[in-house]
């Protein structure tokens, strides 16, 4: 038998603790807070990389690598920023052997350094757009961690983008946002809310911060990806204006937008079961796994059989046999199960005399006798609904899981009786958030998109005439 | 015109200099000693990084991320590895506004962050061999820096393979080179030497070094990839044992292997010419670039002519087109050559009433007119000819620039008037090859694979008889 995971109905925290560590996504390193992600995590996270990067290029960036040190300098020349980040900083003092003059920050965040090379780049409107995306590891030196959702070190793409005009600026930020919510739900099988963050939510820098926003299975809000619009702040603090094409000179527009490893968690926090990790097809690293269950006196036909599917299917899908005879049959399904392979194939004597095999979905268990020359067909058919089942099932709970209120006492009712995401009007203070923050934990995760702000309501906490519609949860 | 290059033969480093810069390929960090990988460059690390990716991957290894940061224990517990690394470390002594109880080094190699984990994951003969690659960052604070070929800050891949016996590991270390040389001649066009590295130049930490050597157009050495059978070093620093399959304990054997973004720098030198970048087609990002010349009268019609062949074309070659009018075309050819395209395609209303296209390659400035239905052979063509010419060009060059000598006023006297690699014999001792380096700055590039070690030679030294034949060169 593979290892036991808690259930997640017992411990929703250790469920997912032990589907990272059984799955071998990721383990703890021997630096406080870091993590190693081990290949079968990093498959994942190549596979997420690979399709958003084309997503980014198809949009017309390219990719550029800058500095991971950071003058401590630079970090203080926009006010806000180093407010938000200055807690966070791992600081080199010695370098050779030597005290240096000016400490170095390990980049939290790459707007500094990369606007302080924009200002040697940029000079006029011919300049404009730039588009430059970075995938880089990050370090913020965080109190509480939890493998992919919070480290210390952590993998990320950072895009900046530097324009010749405001609206063109928040053009880009609502393009990205909305990549992010195509990868989220197209791969990711993940349904997500768009829209602002509030003020005291937003990015240490940013005029506008826009996010996408999960329901998680324990009903907790997962913030996967935000996009920025940082207006001209860090033109202003590093000085790049451009000269316009009618001849005068103004600040850049700038953009940044950003995902990173924690979109690994999210992924698994979203579809695993008690049995281990559920993968959606089109980020699975191995969509289809032959197992041939065999006796030492069919052994030799019964491989010979599976090898054939094999190379049959290999050519269409991400294939894997497992034909060893160090682990039973049960073992290798079990292990199946927790690698969150799609579809297990297995095929011993019987299915070798009807020219079949059985398929069985990760997803719902379900197991189909398929002819051996139906089963390209059937497993395409299959792959598809899993990646479908998977991103309804979220949805659907993401709508259950969603309630509306209309008053506090019921507010505070939602969340401890039932949880999820509740929508509600928000007067727009930062006061009234910060107390039903401290009141219940839930934060204002996203003020979505394409709603009408809440006109007909009134704020959930001091029942003035609500600004916005918000959605409040409790979150990661 | 685009910005005027150094000559070569005027100011070699210059030149180098010149072409980076003005190719756009890096620029110069606001960091001492760090470069910042523009976009062009990038582009170009990023077909490397797929090149060499799918190489690992046929040789059975999987890609995994450990952390940036090591503690100083770690870096200590292998006697040589930590003579050769502790001068070059950037230190970490602060974190979220605290000083840290153990100081932490940001990783100049991963070997010892890397074992501790191996130490976890190891048990049996089971679960060898482990073969691990990573793609990261690495920080060595460097005195002299110089953009691509050595910076503070830069990236890599770096393999760390865990093997039940010697034989193995050694086999791995060897299989590994032969990628390496493999990638640099067909990808990069550039021959290599293959062999030994003496013990003076070997990795901190290794039992024995192999790489591969590349001879630059100013006739110095650069070493582009190296290759390490580690023998059981850090298996017995990090305690790292298993289980052999008769049941007892043995430390684990261990290889490790690297490539840089020197690479690129390599690149350059080995192939580049006054005008600017020399791109070999199978690494070059773009490796057809149409130029339109038309007039204000013609415009439309020629426009419309090379965007049907950049249609066609684009569908079996990475093509550009570069049809606005802000730039003049003589700008453009110009741009073209600067940025190493391998095929510029020129059209005017000639080529357009003629049906055909003029090529021009980039490597020999020939220029061919081509009729547009042939146009897709012959660009596929010129394509593997260009790839091929860049080889044998950089092979004659290395063999021309290649000698023999037998004795040491000869040695000096090649070095000094003619420069390139000396092909010697070598009596093995330390103290040779240090005082020839004092005395010529040439230093022993590689004992090369599949020659007889010199038996039939005398050190050119001492003159007593030579143990290896060694090649000896000026080195980057």
């Amino acid at each position: 038998m593979a290892e036991k995971i808690t259930p997640k109905e017992q411990n929703y925290s250790q469920w997912y603790v032990d589907i990272v560590l059984k799955a071998k996504l990721a383990d703890y390193a021997p630096v406080k807070g870091c993590m190693v992600i081990r290949p079968r995590g990093f498959a994942i996270w190549e596979m997420m990389k690979s399709a958003l990067d084309n997503m980014f290029k198809e949009t017309g960036h390219q990719n550029a690598y800058f500095p991971l040190l950071i003058p401590d300098s630079f970090l203080k020349k926009e006010a806000e920023h180093v407010k938000g980040f200055s807690p966070e900083l791992a600081v080199v003092t010695h370098g050779g052997g030597e005290k240096l003059e000016e400490p170095l920050a390990i980049r939290p965040t790459s707007e500094t350094i990369i606007w302080s090379m924009y200002k040697k780049w940029i000079q006029s409107y011919r300049d404009l757009p730039l588009l430059i995306n970075q995938w880089a590891n990050i370090v913020r030196w965080e109190k509480r961690t939890r493998l992919f959702l919070r480290t210390t070190e952590f993998l990320w793409q950072e895009g900046h983008t530097a324009h010749a005009s405001e609206a063109e600026a928040e053009e880009e930020t609502l393009r990205m946002l909305m990549v992010y919510k195509k990868f989220a739900e197209e791969f990711m099988a993940l349904p997500v809310l768009t829209g602002m963050k509030s003020e005291s939510e937003k990015f240490a820098g940013a005029v506008q911060t826009y996010t996408i926003e999960a329901m998680m299975q324990d009903k907790r809000a997962l913030q996967t990806g935000t996009s920025h619009n940082l207006g001209q702040n860090f033109a202003r603090a590093f000085d790049v204006t451009y000269q316009t094409q009618d001849g005068n000179l103004d600040y850049v527009w700038a953009t940044s937008w950003g995902v990173s490893t924690r979109l690994i968690g999210a992924l698994i926090m979203a579809h695993s079961d008690n049995r281990g990790l559920v993968l959606p097809p089109n980020l699975a690293p191995t969509e289809v796994l032959i197992i041939p269950i065999f006796q030492n006196r069919n052994k030799a036909e019964v491989i010979g059989y599976t090898r054939r599917l094999y190379e049959q299917l290999r050519q269409e899908f991400r294939t894997e046999i497992d034909d060893g005879d160090q682990n039973s049959p049960g073992w290798k399904f079990s292990e199946a199960e927790l690698r969150g392979i799609p579809v297990r194939i297995e095929a011993g004597p019987r299915e070798l005399n009807k020219n079949q095999a059985v398929l069985v979905r990760r997803d719902t268990g379900e197991k189909l006798n398929v002819p051996a020359d139906e089963l390209k067909a059937k497993i395409k058919e299959l792959i598809r609904d899993i990646q479908n089942t998977l991103f309804h099932r979220a949805l659907t709970f993401r709508k259950e899981n969603t309630h509306q209120a209309s008053d506090y006492s019921s507010f505070k009712e939602i969340l401890e009786s039932r949880a999820g995401f509740i929508e509600c009007g928000w007067c727009g203070s930062p006061e009234c958030e910060a107390k039903i923050k401290e009141e219940t934990k839930a934060t204002i995760r996203v003020l979505p998109l394409g709603r009408n702000g809440g006109d007909d309501k009134s704020c959930i906490y001091c029942g003035a005439k609500a600004k916005e519609l918000a959605v409040f949860a409790k979150a990661y």
